[in-house]
Order: C-alpha cells, then sequence, then structure tokens
C-alpha cells in the first residue's frame, strides 16, 4: 500500500481523500455505502499521487483544483473497478467479496454510474483542454475493455496490439491525471510533456507489473484469486512472452487458452505453464524498461523533494507485491 | 413516434442525430454498432425535443450549444436504457432484442458508460451552473434507480414517495432540458423557471403515461412487453391506487405483489386486478393533472408558435399509446 510510504504529500491525499467522501454523499444511503465500500476498501490511490506529485513538481499552483481531479480520477477508477466486476465475474476485491456480490449486480452497476457521474461533476467545471482529458481518459476505458474482450483468446495477438490496450486501459488515466496536475500547477511546456511521458510510462510498467501479480501474485497480499487474466482469456504480456518462447510447452499454452471453459485445475496448468517459459522474468525487463523511461522523462524538471518522490512512486510501482 | 408530428423543429432535431451520430463514433466499432442500434431504434426523442422547443420558445439564441445538450441527454437517455434493460431484465426494447442480450451483457454495460463519457464531453463544455443540472440529471436517475428497487413491493408506499421517485427518475432530465434550453436561449428569470417547471410536470405526465401503458398498451406498438413494472415489483401510481380502493381485490394484488417469483400467470391475473379496479382511468385523471400544470405553466410565455407546439407536446405526451 502506498500509505506505508511517505511520498510528502499525505495532507494533500488526506484532503482527496475528503472530497471523495463529500462526492459519494447521496440522499440514497445504499448509494453512499456502496461507494464508500469500494473507495474505502483502500487501493493505492496511485491515480491521485501522480496528478499530486506533479502538481507539486512543477510549483503547486491551484493546489485545491488538483486535489478536486486527483478525487474525480479516483471516482473514474472505482467506478471502473465496479463495473469490471460484474464484467469479470470478480468475485474478491481488495481482500473482501465483490460489490456485485455483496450488493446485487444493480445497485453495484448503478452506484459504477453514480461514481462517474459524480466525478464529471468534479471535470465539467475545468477549463475545455481539462474536461477534453478527463473525458477521452473515460473513452479510452471503455474502448480498452471492448477490445479486451475483443481479444481474447486472440492467439495473434501482437505485442503492439498488447501495449495499445493497457495504453488505453492504465496509461492514459495516469498520463492524463499527471498532464493535468501539472497544467494546474503552472507547469512549463517542457514540463507538462515530460509528466504526460512520465504517467504513460509508469501507467505501462504498472499493468505489466498488475499481469506479472496475477501469474506469481500471493492472493492474500493481492486481496484477490491470481489467474483471472487466464481465466478471462486475457493477453497479458506474460501471455505473448510464453507464447513466443519456441518451446512445445507454448502449444500447451495455446490449447489451455482455446478452451472455453476453464476449470481451475485449468487455470493452474495454464499458470505452471507461463511460470516455467520465463515469461515473468521476461516481463520484469519490460516493467523495468518503462520504469526507466518514466524516470528517464523526470530529468526535465528542476531537481527537488517532488521530483525525488516521482522517482520513488516509479521504485514502489515496479517492486510493488499488491 | 414524435417523429411522425410537425413540432416545427424537424431541422433543429436533425442536427441533434448528427451531432449523436458524431459523438457516438469510435475505434472500437462495437461500441459504435452497439450505440446506434439503441439511439437509431428510434425513441421518441422527447428530451431533445424539449430543449429544442424551450430554447426557440424564449427567442432561441445559442441554438449550436442547445442542440449539443439536447444530444447529450439523449445519450444519457440512451445509457440508462442499456443499463436499465441489464438491471430489469428486459429482453425487448423498442420492437427489438434488448442490447444486452444481443450483444451481451459486458458489452452492453460498456458501451452504458461510454455513452455517459460521450454525454459528460459535451456537457463538460458548458457553464458550470449547465454542468451541474446535466450532473443533477444523472446522479437523480441513479438516486431514483435505487430508491424504485428499494421500495418494490413495498405495500407502505405512499403517493408521495412514488412522485418523488418519479420527479428523479423522469421529470428531472426533461425540466433540466427545459431550463437549459431556456437559459441558453436567453429567456428572462420568469421564462426559465415557467419552462423549468413545464419540463417537470410534463415528466410527470409522461412517466404516469408510460405506468398506464405498462397495463394496458399494445406490446406491439410499445415494442417491449407489458406488466414489467408488475414482474420487478415497481409501485406503479396504477398499483397504488388498485391498493386503494377498498375492494377486497385489493388484498389478492397484494398477495401477488409479496410473491418473490412471478409466473407470467400471475402477472397477467395482477394486471387483470388493476385494470378491474379503475386505477387506469384514476392514473388518466393524474396525467391529465399534470399535463394541465405543464400547459398552465407556459402562460408565462410570450405567444408564438414554439410555445403553441410545447402545449402539443404535453397533448401527445398525454394521448400517445407508445
Amino acid at each position: 500500500m502506498t500509505s506505508d510510504l511517505d511520498f510528502g504529500v499525505g495532507k494533500e491525499l488526506s484532503l482527496v481523500e475528503e472530497r471523495i467522501r463529500q462526492a459519494i454523499r447521496s440522499q440514497e444511503a445504499l448509494l453512499t455505502d456502496i461507494a464508500a465500500y469500494v473507495i474505502q476498501a483502500g487501493g493505492k490511490r496511485v491515480r491521485p499521487l501522480v496528478a499530486l506529485l506533479a502538481n507539486r513538481a512543477v510549483g503547486g499552483r491551484n493546489l485545491e483544483r488538483t486535489v478536486q481531479i486527483a478525487a474525480a480520477l479516483e471516482l473514474i477508477h472505482s467506478a471502473t473497478l465496479l463495473h469490471d466486476d460484474i464484467n469479470d465475474g470478480g468475485e474478491v476485491r481488495r481482500g473482501r467479496e465483490a460489490a456485485y456480490k455483496k450488493f446485487g449486480l444493480q445497485n453495484a452497476l448503478v452506484t459504477g454510474d453514480f461514481l462517474f457521474v459524480k466525478a464529471f461533476a468534479i471535470g465539467g467545471k475545468f477549463e475545455p483542454e481539462i474536461v477534453d482529458l478527463t473525458a477521452s481518459v473515460c473513452t479510452a476505458l471503455a474502448e480498452a475493455e471492448i477490445s479486451q474482450k475483443r481479444n481474447a483468446g486472440n492467439l495473434e495477438l501482437t505485442r503492439e496490439q498488447y501495449l495499445e490496450v493497457i495504453r488505453r486501459k492504465t496509461a492514459m488515466p495516469m498520463s492524463a491525471g499527471a498532464r493535468i496536475g501539472a497544467i494546474l500547477g503552472g507547469g512549463t511546456e517542457r514540463e507538462v510533456e515530460a509528466l504526460s511521458a512520465y504517467g504513460l510510462n509508469l501507467g505501462l510498467a504498472f499493468q505489466i507489473v498488475d499481469d506479472i501479480l496475477d501469474v506469481i501474485g500471493d492472493p492474500g497480499s493481492l486481496g484477490k484469486p491470481v489467474g483471472t487474466d487466464l481465466k478471462e482469456g486475457n493477453m497479458t504480456l506474460l501471455v505473448l512472452h510464453a507464447l513466443n518462447d519456441g518451446s512445445d510447452s507454448r502449444l500447451r499454452l495455446q490449447a489451455i487458452l482455446r478452451e472455453p471453459r476453464k476449470t481451475p485445475d485449468l487455470i493452474d496448468r495454464g499458470l505452471a505453464l507461463v511460470r516455467d517459459s520465463g515469461a515473468v522474468e521476461r516481463a520484469r525487463v519490460d516493467a523495468d524498461h518503462y520504469g526507466f523511461l518514466a524516470r528517464e522523462a523526470l530529468d526535465d524538471l528542476r531537481p527537488g523533494p517532488y521530483r525525488d518522490a516521482l522517482a520513488r512512486l516509479v521504485d514502489f510501482v515496479v517492486r510493488r507485491n499488491a
């Protein structure tokens, strides 16, 4: 959890939490309860962190407005978690029963809509450029969801296509948060571009580590079972690596991926094949690569504690085990 | 269908259609296809009509921006249709297979999110007052959905509580559309308030007629089966009337409403009880009452063809059979 670490914006993060609590208040107590269940379960708050640190790193103007946007980004993220769990049938999230299981599909679905709306009620108060950025993040999320499902079990998927999916699913929200934080903070054009590149590469690294953890993570620390990607037929980078290791075992993995109904035993065997293929190690190299690019982007920023914190955030993201 | 009628804003409505087509374009063809499937199936376009007519009735400034908002309101409406069908298990919508049945739950859910986002990308470009109005419509929709479900089968529901649900579900979107159309059109404060009241009462009448049609409508014209409300345990105005007619048959209706799993036969018997109770006629009186209030609100507008068209729209809404 990032909350264990000090990135120097603890006070700002607690303002974000307060803004979120305020946003999810509703005369329908159930909406507030479900929203709080999802949001207050923790989560790493990486999106708000990126926006806040980017803001601080370029001078920290408009802190209050950056807090607003950081809250909006976390609300959007939470909305997608609610809807994603419905979509992929995930039963556990952050160590607790998935909201749609606990509160019912309809209530979880509507709460997701409610969170999207609350995010936009915040985001809609900003300049057109920022409205567009926020909307494009959400559009990209929806497109990535469709694209990922369309390519489920697609053994022909290329690395470039995979990267495009995770760019839209994970990297764009982080990049947009960094960009907006930097714009509001009063950054120069060069700083704004640097932080956009930082967020993009951080997001790519983040998602690749997510993919890794779904293969070798500890369900206890993760708060959810592993093997979800394989079960869904998601063509993660690890699967792509394992399918391209030139060995006989890739044929067995192909057969598992082609199986429409994957039993727990089949998933276990698939995970073992992926692990034994060396895909985890190759994916780590990839995550490190994007982490390196993220840190490299920071060279265009003035030195200081927030630039250092952004660099530490890369390490945290790449090395995390949950 | 309103498209058969001439309210004098046919050209403006086609601009709305064009704006919607533009909004739903996506690099993921499936998103565009599902969105078009829902939106282009027709629909009465009452929300855009109200906004456009309100704009024209007060002078018609900012037509282009009113077209944008009218498109956003229809996108929001379509998003809720997509999600509502998932929620209530409706299998047919506008005479066609419900989108989630045809395209799968996940794809329909994500497309709903996509439409919300596209609506907000439009709405977010407006003044804070209009952003707030648009967001409050969506919040109210989510709250109404929760409230309606919370009160399913609640035999103690009062008429006031029912009206509060339909105010949020149907009347607020129309009222907000009328209000925004009037603000953008350059209306005086008095005109803006008059048109808000018009939209609110039109929306209440609209929903009561919807409730009536779910009891006595022709499935062929409606493009969906009747009895959905009863199946869901929705406490519509007709059910409230039927439960308060002082007859023995209300006890039989109570028993049906308490039944957790309602067979088609049980629903048919429930519908017959509602019809025989005189609830339809009493609900018609209610719908006429709100229609009257809507027309009365128009007294504060300058006379002219658009005021007349707004009055004709009330007649259309109250008398429609689909």
